[in-house]
């Protein structure tokens, strides 16, 4: 049904490596778009962030509630949080772009594995993205702070796994 | 690769009488989720905005480079807009989650036509997924506000036809 219009670079290779949500985590990476699909990039560089829709290509099977990071304790319901053993095993980030060369878009904030593959982009646009007055579950009673914390611990991820909350 | 976890509800049957961005349109909607992904909802009430991502089931063929609404005097590139006809036509919204039934949700702010095969959902959570200093690209020199009287406006849908920017 949906063939990949690129590849995402980053310098994470294992799952328990790789940070939780990208806003926390300074790193940097690069979008491959196929030649094929180049065309569709123009205009991209005016945006200063994008969202990104890919394949958890090394998801397993889905579980309908799994452990979120942020609150090991106690199983959520998948569509509550963002873990990537879902039913369907596309994930959703959101980007900085920095800069544009060619076919290669350069970001920052990447919580991607290498070699993922990238199914869209979608400009991110805050005229239609931001909410006011948003509750966000769970994760309000949670201490996010410690995710900047948590990224910058390789030993605390292979310990306890990953889970991109 | 992806199979439908439930179908979107809405009043809209047509693609000229759909609103464009949820944001800007308080029309209700319900997500019915399938039975056996209904355990997945855990948790989800405590959410006061989801993502959804799900198939735009009456997009065409892929065009690279489109004309948005907003501007529709010059074509951007695909990837820059919103359009429904995509390289891979996974559609994105963010909308309010107003109640949940079992395994129905109801929701509000909804831009998306009756019948949609819905994907996936995704808790909205602020401390993620808002950014500061975001550039807009070409959206931010377009009068938004025009979208609101836009929405309520069939004629002028059914005259320029919709893009969804």
């Amino acid at each position: 049904m949906y063939r990949p219009i690129g590849v995402i670079h980053s310098e994470y290779t294992e799952q328990e490596e790789t940070p939780i949500q990208g806003i926390f985590n300074p790193s940097m990476g690069e979008i491959e778009v196929f030649p094929e699909f180049a065309a569709g990039l123009a205009d991209i560089e005016s945006f200063s962030h994008l969202y990104l829709l890919y394949y958890f290509h090394r998801a397993t099977s889905a579980k309908l509630t799994q452990k979120p990071f942020l609150d090991g304790e106690k199983e959520r319901g998948i569509f509550a949080i963002r873990h990537f053993n879902r039913p369907n095993p596309i994930g959703l980030s959101i980007v900085e772009l920095v800069e544009v060369r060619g076919n290669i878009l350069v970001i920052r904030g990447v919580d991607i594995l290498d070699g993922t593959p990238l199914l869209d982009i979608k400009p991110y646009v805050r005229q239609f993205d931001h909410r006011d007055e948003v509750k966000s579950g769970w994760v309000d009673n949670q201490h996010t702070d410690d995710i900047a914390v948590w990224n910058a611990s390789p030993r605390g991820l292979r310990d306890r796994g990953r889970t991109n909350l």
